[in-house]
């Protein structure tokens, strides 16, 4: 099968196609979005090496007695071992042991196939399209965010970054009913937010400070800079950006306004796909390029370029075309 | 009178009496404790100049009509403007415009007289011995780490840093019967902990991991490196350490494992007069020195060595003299 493969170098080639084991299913990839995390990756995040990608939706081919045999699906990315004192804890998103999608030990969905455990998979619902079903991850780390940063529908929440993790969290927040102001770098894509009733600035241009919960999603150093200078005294930072560098943190700015930095990653795949599937939420527009996978290559590259807002690699038969 | 001021370099010199304004008490100090936040002002933290100190035991002197008059007190060091918005919120602690005692634009305790609103002020009671007293200010901000950590009797907790912040924290928490692990350099000092069954270890032979809580009171970068090593996925760490550097974090250290790194300060004096005065805990092994006021600059200068805990500078008219 055909696969986007990262070893020190990016190369779409051939590679063996994988078998799953018994409790393992056989995923055709279907559509698969570029992430930033993916981009950290081949800076040198997690020292990761072989097939690249988590964000996807395919449709299950084998083994014939799966259980979702022909279904689409979205899956879960940590493969935790099971048998550890942490998974033992409930704690298997967190097993010293565990595989992740593309990102650690187990080869990803930028790939013609993947494989991932049953129980990792969700199916999607018919009336879902793929274009927003392949959301469905960075979504669910978005409403990860609620429940990390403890956010009230009191709450006043500032969100650092107008990429696709910081767009998606502004607008799952305010469809929920929170006051959400949204920091960024590019007007037309604060203005993606707009409909959902989030107040958009450029940075330079955000007013008052004294957030009780300020979401940092911006990818880099500059984002906490921001969240540290705007979160009100015993207030809380959530992180969730993930990069290779390092921030450099000033304990005191901590300690003196005894502010929480809680640090988040994944979410909730059920609740996910129930607001994807509600129809009042629509994460397609932030698709900059939905290009064939023969264009991988350029793909990543595209990606990574300034303005350039969620690629999505299109593996189908005919692409562009959703159920 | 007599104090020791910073202003690039610490002498002890003759300065004018302060004079109290309405709502003000003038406390004559009895004792004050040198803290590793004075050090680090001497290396540039806060840019403060004036009066050091913000740990003591006085008397009131004035004015007349002072409620406390000629009664011990303690003193809690953060004067709120009452005005603002943060100070009309409940956060008066972070007011903006707020005055720290020996911190931040207000002459501290190392002198032989200081100002404190009389709000600021609670009575020492009669049996509790100015040895004692003086360490309510420290133990108070040992006292904040159980509610920022949200420790339970069920949580195992690491305290890191075996220094006069560290070794309260461990106390207090065993005291109350938390499980409790110490992790430091020195023998002696871990040794101090152990009445109240606190496990000691230095940190080299520190044993075990997925504390629930860490609670980072090293005084410097290296004792949120083993925080962040020790403490369980989405487990807490409580930073205690103010210092002139910085840390340089790994988002990813947060983000990956779930963690939350919530910074405390200062806590609650009632609970600490209590603990001290109920007979059970006993701060004063952890004095090093107590050494009179007239040695102020080399008290600075001793606190600051190797192995040295807790130094006191005794400013009573019998030094040594405890009622």
């Amino acid at each position: 099968m055909l696969a986007l493969v990262w070893d020190g170098a990016v190369n779409l080639r051939e590679v063996p196609k994988p078998a799953p084991r018994p409790g393992e299913a056989l995923v055709r990839v279907r559509l698969a979005g570029v992430c930033r995390t993916d981009l950290e990756v081949l800076r040198g995040y997690h020292g990761f090496r072989g097939v690249l990608g988590h964000e996807f939706i395919g449709v299950v081919e084998g083994p014939p007695a799966s259980p979702r045999l022909g279904r689409r699906v979205v899956g879960e990315i940590n493969l935790p071992c099971g048998a550890c004192p942490r998974c033992r804890a409930g704690l298997g998103r967190h097993c010293l042991h565990r595989q992740v999608l593309g990102l650690k030990d187990r080869d990803g969905a930028f790939a013609e196939f993947l494989i991932l455990p049953e129980e990792n998979l969700h199916l999607v619902p018919d009336g879902l399209s793929d274009e927003a079903a392949v959301f469905t991850e960075p979504l669910a780390a978005a409403l990860a965010v609620a429940e990390a940063g403890a956010i009230s529908l009191r709450s006043r929440v500032l969100v650092v970054g107008d990429g696709a993790l910081g767009l998606l969290t502004a607008m799952a927040l305010a469809h929920a009913g929170t006051e959400v102001t949204l920091a960024g770098h590019y007007p037309e894509r604060l203005r993606l937010a707009e409909p959902y009733g989030v107040a958009g600035f450029l940075e330079k241009d955000l007013p008052g400070q004294d957030f009780d919960v300020v979401v940092e999603a911006g990818g880099g150093p500059g984002g906490l800079d921001l969240a540290l200078e705007r979160v009100r005294p015993q207030g809380v930072v959530v992180l969730k950006s993930t990069y290779a560098g390092r921030y450099h943190l000033d304990p005191a700015a901590l300690v003196v306004p005894e502010v929480h930095l809680r640090g988040s990653r994944c979410g909730p795949f059920p609740a996910a796909l129930r607001l994807l599937s509600g129809g009042s939420f629509d994460p397609r527009p932030l698709i900059s390029a939905l290009l064939p996978f023969s264009l991988g290559v350029e793909a990543l590259d595209r990606a990574s370029r300034k303005g350039i807002l969620k690629v999505v690699l299109d593996m189908r038969p005919e692409p562009g075309k959703t159920p």
